[in-house]
């Protein structure tokens, strides 16, 4: 029964061409279902996206399901066996763009509080949404800017289910519970142009730069810990010279990425390099770029909680995990909130001919309405 | 009086704007006066280019005075004091694109062979003019066909007088007696692209390239020897990345040249670069490019005639070099020539305002007439 509902649900969602951050009435559409609820709604658009903060009680603790009404492009629609918008449901198979990512979590996060509320209508503390029509494209106005007005006024989320798909090879395989932070250096080494045949008159940066660039890429940075891999920088472009084979290049043009992990921060990574490239004796611009501060919820009560609502509804016990890219989890731990991510299956997520299991989607319904009871059930 | 006639030879070379490589009758002007001195004359034509080969004698030793009409462009000729084709005179200073490099030292050529035929009608062995109107620009069908046609049919050159502005501070102060040669690897290193979230899953060609190319850079081909400096490498171009700061290139491209003596030849390089990047595990394809063999010529009956007549006419002992670029002889070089470089003042060549000395251009005839004698007569 709760899978027909998420489906129908998703249905309705996916048929919704929001392509980031375009909300098209999705944000309504599920407001609608919570205001029969009993939710109070608090609207909080800024520049063109649009975001949704409602909440089912008004005491400790608060927990949130959060998530995005927004999908990538579809890219080649040709290249899809069934419109990316229709909705088709092939073989129990969910077909869209969104239906993964994460139009399908959403409807079962609906879906999860109705049949909460319904059977616990004076529950104790707090269900509520935090939903943004961008997450997939800039992120600059959405849960960002929500924490932000949330923070100001001392509002606290206590814990936090994002509904990005989580699952690998079966449902509820992988619960993120963190993710590593990344910061991106464009750094530039200046030498002095000149003739190949003439080298003594100029000074080659690339020639420079490559001790440098050997203790840059070989350094140990930490060894991770329980929860995350070691921080791993690498190398994403590098350009210098002018096209002709005899002229010697003025500038050296390095950009690399570390994906890391909280045994460091960003500020041990930008003193650590700076402090290479000074050893190195080298003449240099370089501009830092933060995208992501790393988070991670450690094993306690929404963690557990998780784990035991899949072991009992999906019969799988799933591990954690902080691999992969950032998420917009990164901005609600900064609340102080225990947060993790669970959600459907990720093989067909951004891809043509994107899906999700009907099945599947009827399970995490369940799950996440036991990890609201699990969580505010005294 | 030679001066006189020097200067109006050059004068009337200069006024044709023969850009490469495009003659505009330069080589008939000078073929027309070589005929009355009784010159058997060959063209040698090879797709747009113009060479002449005009012999005087058929005896060895074969002395050769080798040249060429072609002249690079003017670049922005509102930045000319005087239009670029002119042959304006100001102060003794002769002005215009080729002046220096090289219609004067062609004039002085045709002017000294004038003199010394008239002066020596019977002499031994065999004066001659290589020219081309290809050596500024591709310098695919000049020098080198006629050396390739004249070598097929076992003609030989002993001597050969190339009139680059070879001259630094005064005239005369340097004869270049060889050249470097040079050779460029493109060198594509082959990576796995992929995520940099997920290092494991790609292999990055940067990264994995840096011990090679610091090996590459610091590596000492040789010392040099009494008339080279050490064979010296530098990276020209290095280019990998996609301009996303999230994926792991693919692949690195660099290009390196080398200026190198003749300690080394182009198999040893070859062969060297290939064991390092072997070493190094690398996987990875190299397109070679040998644009010139070092060439030297050492002390012989050419230099030192060459100083001896310097010394005689222009008071001045010229100091031997084999730095800069490439030229014309490293062909000539190629048939057992002794080979020697030896013209006006190059401060100016390629550059607006481009000029010559009216004067040096008379001592300059001077000089190769002597050069002659000092060949020829018994």
């Amino acid at each position: 029964m709760m899978k027909k509902e998420v489906v129908n649900l998703a249905q309705q969602l996916i048929q919704r061409p929001s392509i980031s951050p375009d909300d098209q009435g999705c944000q309504q559409l599920i407001a609608q279902r919570l205001e029969k609820l009993g939710f109070t709604l608090e609207w909080l658009p800024f520049n063109d996206t649009l975001n949704l903060w409602a909440k089912h009680g008004n005491t400790s603790p608060v927990i949130a399901f959060a998530g995005h009404t927004d999908v990538v492009p579809v890219g080649d629609e040709s290249q899809w066996d069934y419109p990316p918008f229709s909705a088709k449901i092939i073989d129990d198979m969910l077909y869209g763009r969104g239906a993964a990512d994460m139009k399908g979590s959403l409807a079962a996060m609906v879906i999860a509080a109705e049949e909460y509320i319904k059977n616990n209508p004076n529950h104790q503390g707090t269900v509520a949404f935090l939903i943004t029509s961008d997450e997939e494209a800039a992120a600059k106005d959405g849960t960002v800017r929500v924490v932000e007005t949330l923070m100001a006024r001392n509002e606290k989320i206590d814990y936090c289910l994002v509904g990005e798909p989580s699952s690998t090879a079966e449902l509820g395989d992988i619960i993120k519970n963190g993710r590593r932070g990344s910061i991106t250096g464009n750094l530039y080494i200046q030498g002095i142009q000149g003739h190949v045949a003439y080298p003594a008159l100029a000074d080659n940066p690339v020639h420079k730069a490559i001790p440098f660039l050997l203790e840059l890429t070989t350094y140990q940075w930490d060894n991770g810990n329980d929860f995350f891999p070691p921080t791993s920088l690498q190398i994403a472009n590098i350009q210098a010279g002018t096209g002709a084979n005899n002229v010697i290049p003025g500038e050296l043009y390095i950009q690399f990425n570390l994906r890391y992990c909280t045994e460091v921060d960003d500020q041990i990574i930008k003193s650590t390099v700076e402090k290479m490239l000074k050893k190195h004796h080298l003449s240099y611009r370089i501009d830092w770029n933060l995208s992501g501060k790393p988070f991670l919820t450690k094993p306690g009560k929404l963690v557990n909680s998780a784990i035991t609502s899949l072991q009992e509804v999906a019969d799988i016990t799933p591990k954690l995990d902080t691999s992969g890219g950032t998420s917009d989890g990164r901005f609600i731990a900064l609340m102080g909130a225990e947060v993790i991510e669970l959600g459907p299956l990720n093989r067909t997520i951004h891809k043509v001919n994107e899906c999700v299991s009907c099945q599947h989607l009827g399970v995490l319904a369940q799950v996440y309405q036991r990890i609201l009871e699990r969580i505010l059930d005294k």
